[in-house]
Order: structure tokens, then C-alpha cells, then sequence
């Protein structure tokens, strides 16, 4: 299942209304659409841009709806934290912030070695909850929360500028004088809504104890003493937000009696298939970006092929590009792409080519278009389609399906379908 | 956004089996097709009749099983209430009752000017609650009922047929042997389901009060003694239908970020409308039947246009014609709105041609055949229709998609989708 992020476009004019992949020579891609049987896919809705996050979701059968309340679980669980449902996770950033806690740098001079600072971090300890706490990329770190009685239900301590103050984190809840409050009553109970606000409540408060402690552990480390020396800015503060809470996603393996894997370099994708129960695959040269190694990328899936029923190929450059706006790296990636799958052809029984969401070069964003999908396989109703593009994926059979219903619809071309009813 | 109200139809055979868009001349509307994307939409779902009331709540992008309890709250704004959420609202008809109040004429022989009637009606009062009444064309009138603990689950005093009597309006829910109130008791618990048959009891005697009032009132009022010395029909009597309670539509500013208007005649429109936040533009000369002013409709659009992001127009006398099986008048109604569609193709970035349901020629009622849809404007995918009409629509590289999907894929094609995840 190859997965190319963002690689769905919108017509653009420089390639005289034509998408990259209506202009890229694509022989294998447009070999398995003639194969196969086409369709549009809405990975979330009709009209709603897709996160990486949800659309991944969507795509190895959750409905995203109900399993997602924020990015924080997935980043954890792609930087490796082993979570459980109920764990309350949060994107951190190492930041620079003046003595009255002014943010005068988001990213700590994106400040590269944090290890020591995150061992310093990890011996924090708060009443009554563990807490785990990781550096990823760069400034970037994730911490999570396990204990009773928590909500992801907070706002946010990073006020998402330079020159404004940390912010305390308070319960998202909102006011009991309001009309949101009166449709929870009516939903759901007001003991059930009270029990919401005290959970946010207390989690807000361990999270300002957090800032704090934090902020004193890192203002006094040797680290940052040394790059006061040297004239960088110190990460003296970890700016927290997207708090969501750790979902119970059934494995895959249980849900649809696929063995699975995933081969990519995204964490927030890794997060997502770790959570599903995949084993995730580290692959050394996948860089996530349009100059990613591809080769071992491909023998990294074949391996996998040999011991899995699914295996997820996930390729980020197309994203990247489009956030860029430059449709030629777009084509390009296309066509190398396409080479690489031609030593895929042969070494799987089904072969499926998505996208997560399109990600248009003359938007530079998300948007809410829906993307080609076409499955190839052993009793796959052809359809005639010869290309694997926008234009061609709407005239296919598939018709016009959402993001969840694509790992059914290959569990029962797997022959693993599971019967509703007698 | 154009919006043919009932145009769509089913194959005729006065026309050669064909239908009346695609038996009409309408180079404007075609030549939308050819720039843009076409697709089959249920308003509804597959095979469900829509209502005006409710497809326009899906038009505007609202779920109208979240939002639609009854016709009241709409017909009530139409006329010009201006309603909040919980407000109960309900259909009246001014009628003839007889000195048993059996109901001698459901219309009061079509009388026509109400006003003197209505003012005498505002004059009642009833404990606890705020009345609001108003006539709006011909024996028709509103009533809406706003005060704590009311329920629009209440049955209707109009016995919908002559020679029968008013009868007493009672709480619509069952009774607490039955299926449905243990389904009640699970699903929300017997005390929420308690308070509901409390709510439904009280509106009930409190409508039941008012019937009994406005009989007394309008029985002995001037203007029906003066009818009866004319030997006209007396409208002694007002008989309710439709409750229902006014949902909380998230305004289309804060749902979509689309400041909106509307160029509608029909009142349940109109309604919907208001209720959505869009501004009402009241047209000299829309009357909502075939002979509708449609330059005056297109002016106002064109104003319109210069000051909102979404300009609805809706045009009624398709459905008009359709109710008195008359195709032809079909055909030529589609022609003169096409000519005036040529005067709004340069004045839009995005034209949107729909139809609220399809109301078959042949059968003179709303009927649930999907309805074809053509979007045109910048960035999307055109797709090889040339045609704006039933079957071409099929065709089309929008596939089939409901009716509360078409405003999520505007405002993303607008650039004000809202990305749901990281």
C-alpha cells in the first residue's frame, strides 16, 4: 500500500491545467491503474483538509471522528513512547524566554542536542501520575501523562508567538453560563460534565506544575549555562500544546487479520501505525523530504513483504514540494517513485496506490479535494481506467468511497471480510 | 449559488423520454458545465424526498436529522419572527368551525387580508410564556411559543380534513409501557425521558389554552361578522400543525468563514436562510411562481455580490410548474433563467448550479432522485461535461455526494476549509 503525502493536486497553470500526476511519466503507476479498478477517495469528509494524522487514521480504518482529540498521542508514539489508551500527550518545544517567562524564541535558536536537557527533565516528579518525556527532532520533544482522572481537555502554555508570555494552561471546558454547557447537559448529564471540568482541572494543574519545574531544571543546567557563553539562546522553557489523549485503536492484526508493517520517516505516521499495532520499520536515508533514498526505502518493503500480510509505504517529498509550490519537484518525485515500484510489481498479490490528501502547489496547504485511489489484485473488477491521476480516478469503479472504508474493502479482497449478519 | 427548486426531473415521454434540462436551450448553464465539475447529489440520501425546509438546511451544510424537528421554526422566520434556539414553533390556518368546532373549511374560504385578525389574536397571553403571532399570505399564520420547559413533541390540533373536529392537541411521546420508552430509558435515562413527557404535557395544555382563546377571540371579532353578513366562510378558528423546535444553526460566518445572502420568494427558504445567519434580500416582483421577476432577482444578486463571500438564489417556479405536471412550462422557465445566468457568469469566481429535489413531471411531488450539481471557478478539476442536466451529471468527476457536503467543498475550494488534524 503505497501511501504518497500530498502528492494530489488541483489543475495548475504552468503545466497547462494538467496535475503533476497528469504530467509525470508514470508507466508502472498507470500500468497498476490499468489493472486495477479506480475511484475518489475522501480520506476524512467531502471538503475537509486532512491532518497527516487523521488521514492516516482514516486510512488504516479508523474513523477519525472517534479516535482523534489531538496531534500529541501520534507525535509520542512516533518518537517511540510506548502509550496506552488514556495517556494524555502533548508537543513540547524547547524555547528561549526572558526572566518575566516573555517568549523570545520558540524554538531555542532551533537548538539541535537536547538529550541532556531531556535526561535533566525526565526526573521531574508529580503527585499521583508517571510521566514521560522525549526529545524528537531538534527543538522538538513530546511528554505524556499516564494516571487516573486526566482530560486532554486543556489549552495550550505556548502562545503560539514572540514577545508574548507563557501562558498558564487552564481547563478548555467551558463556562457553566453558556450555551455549550447547556447542550452537554442535555447530551450527556450535568454530573457527567462536572466530572469532564474536574478532570480538566486537575490536569491543568499538573501541567503548570510541570512548566514550572521545568523551568527551573533547565534555567540552572550546565547546558544552557554554556550557550549563554556562547552566545545562543538558552532553552530554558518548554512550551507545551495539542494535548490528546492515547485512543484504544484494535491492532490491525485483530480488526481485520492483517499482519502488518509500515516502512516510513514521518513520525507523525510512524505514531499512527505504532498506535495501530504495526510494526514500524526505521529505514536508514528516509529523510522525509523530496531527497529521500527510495532504493532503501523498496528493499526495506520487500523484506517486510516476506513476513507481513500489509505493508504501508509512506513518502513525504510530495508535501514538502507542494508546501514549497514547486510542481516540476513534484513530477520528478513522481517518476522516481514510479521506478521504484516496478521491483514492487512483482513481489505482492495486491498493490494499492493513495494519497493521504491533496495538497495543491498553488494553495501550498491541505485542502479538501479528494485523491485518486486505485487497488490492483486478484479479483479486482477492471474498469478501464489506463492512468493513475485526479481526472482519470473519477471515471473509475471504485466510485467515490471515504478514507475508512479502504482496509475493509482490502481485508475482503484479502479474503480476511468479516460477514455482518447469517 | 443557484438553486432550481424542483428543475430536476425524471425522463418524460411528452419529451421524448427525456428531461426538461436536457430537452431545454441553455448555453449558459452548459457552458458552466464544460469550465467545471458535475456530480449527482442526494440532498437528503439516497431515495428520501426532501422537503424545501430540509434541503436547504443541507445545502447550507447543517445535518438535517440533527436539525430539523418540524416545519414551525422555518415557516416562522420566513415571516419574519425573529427566533431563538428552544423557541416552539407551529403552522397555523385560519379556518371555519362550526358551533361543535368541526371543521366546516381548513382555509376559511381562502380568505385573504388576516391583519386585523392576527392583531387581535397578539392580545392573548398565557402563563409563563411569550406568544409571538403573525399572518403571512393569504389563511396561512405563525405562532411560536418561547419560555422554559416546552417541547415541540406535541400532536396537532388540525385534523387535516373537512367534517372532522378540532382536535385536542396531546404529548406526542408513547406511553411508558411500550418499546420505545424503555429504548428512551436507555439511551438517556428515565429521568430525562420523565422530563420530556413533562415538557410535551405542559406545551400541550398551554396550546390547547390558546386554541380555545383564539377561537373565542376571532368568533366574536368585527370582520368575521361582517364575513358572515357577506355569506363568506368565518375565520373562527385557527388550526396548528408542524411544531417544532428552533434548532441552533452555527452561523454560515462561523461555520464556513462565508458572509452570506440570499434572493429567495419562498418564505420556508427564506427561513432556513435567516436561520443560517445569511442576510434576506426582499426582491420587488419575486413571487416564487413561474412568472417571477428573474431580473430583478439577478440585480439584487449582483449587489448582493459586492459585499458577500456566498450569494444564494433561489428560484421556485420549477416546482411550481412540476406540481401542475406541466413540462413545458419547465423547459421554458430553465431557458429564461439561463439567459439570465449570462449576466452573472462574469460577476462570481465560483457559480454553483443545483436543485433542492428533483418533483417528476410525472408524479407532481418531491421525489428522492439525486439531483446534478456543476461547479465551476478556479482550481477545479474539470472533468469533459459539457451539458448541465441529469444524465451528464452521472458522468461527472464529482461522483455522488449528499447535499451538507456541497458547502465544506466551497468553502475548501474558497480557501477556508478548515483542516481537521495536525
Amino acid at each position: 500500500m503505497f501511501i504518497g503525502d500530498g502528492m494530489a493536486d488541483r489543475p495548475v497553470a504552468a503545466l497547462g491545467n494538467r496535475t503533476p500526476l497528469e504530467v509525470a511519466r508514470k508507466p508502472n503507476m498507470d500500468e497498476i491503474a490499468k489493472r486495477g479498478i479506480s475511484g475518489l477517495m475522501d480520506t476524512i469528509a467531502p471538503g475537509v483538509p486532512p491532518g497527516s494524522d487523521t488521514a492516516h487514521l482514516a486510512l488504516l480504518g479508523y474513523d477519525p471522528y472517534e479516535t482523534y482529540t489531538g496531534r500529541g498521542p501520534f507525535e509520542a508514539a512516533g518518537a517511540g513512547i510506548d502509550l496506552r489508551a488514556g495517556d494524555i500527550a502533548l508537543r513540547a518545544n524547547y524555547a528561549t524566554v526572558d526572566d518575566d517567562l516573555v517568549v523570545q524564541d520558540r524554538r531555542a535558536g532551533r537548538i539541535q542536542d537536547t538529550a541532556q536537557l531531556a535526561k535533566a527533565i525526565q526526573q521531574i516528579k508529580l503527585p499521583g501520575v508517571q510521566i514521560f518525556f522525549k526529545s524528537t527532532v531538534g527543538h522538538r520533544a513530546t511528554l505524556v501523562l499516564r494516571g487516573k482522572g486526566l482530560s486532554h481537555e486543556v489549552t495550550d502554555s505556548d502562545p503560539h508567538k514572540i514577545g508574548a508570555k507563557v501562558l498558564p494552561i487552564k481547563p478548555l471546558l467551558p463556562p457553566s453560563e453558556d450555551l455549550q454547557f447547556a447542550r452537554a447537559v442535555v447530551a450527556g448529564g450535568i454530573r457527567k460534565y462536572l466530572e469532564r471540568k474536574r478532570r480538566a482541572a486537575k490536569t491543568a494543574k499538573l501541567l503548570n506544575e510541570f512548566s514550572r519545574e521545568s523551568h527551573q531544571v533547565l534555567k540552572y543546567h550546565p547546558l544552557n549555562k554554556e550557550r549563554a557563553r556562547q552566545g545562543l539562546p538558552q532553552a530554558n522553557c518548554l512550551l507545551l500544546r495539542g494535548a490528546g489523549v492515547a485512543p484504544h485503536l484494535t491492532p490491525l492484526q485483530e480488526k481485520f487479520g492483517l499482519k502488518s508493517a509500515c516502512v516510513a520517516a514521518a513520525a507523525l505516521v510512524k505514531g499512527v501505525c505504532r498506535m495501530a499495532g504495526m510494526e514500524v520499520i526505521d529505514v536508514p536515508g528516509a529523510t522525509g523530504g523530496v531527497d529521500t533514498d527510495l532504493n532503501a526505502k523498496c528493499g526495506a518493503v520487500l523484506r517486510a513483504l516476506e513476513t507481513n500480510d500489509l505493508v504501508l509505504l509512506h513518502v513525504k517529498g510530495f508535501d514538502e514540494a507542494s508546501h514549497d509550490g514547486n510542481a516540476m519537484a513534484k513530477v520528478q518525485l513522481i517518476e522516481r517513485v514510479d521506478a521504484m515500484l516496478g521491483s514492487l510489481l512483482a513481489a505482492a498479490d495486491f498493490i494499492v496506490l493513495a494519497v493521504d490528501h491533496t495538497t495543491p502547489v498553488s494553495v501550498r496547504e491541505h485542502t479538501g479535494d479528494p485523491v485518486p485511489l486505485t487497488i490492483a489484485g486478484s479479483g479486482v473488477r477492471s474498469d478501464g481506467v489506463a492512468c493513475y491521476d485526479e481526472r482519470a480516478a473519477a471515471r473509475g469503479g471504485l466510485g467515490r468511497i471515504r478514507g475508512k472504508d479502504l482496509l475493509p474493502i482490502m481485508a475482503d479482497l484479502m479474503g480476511k471480510g468479516k460477514k455482518f449478519g447469517a
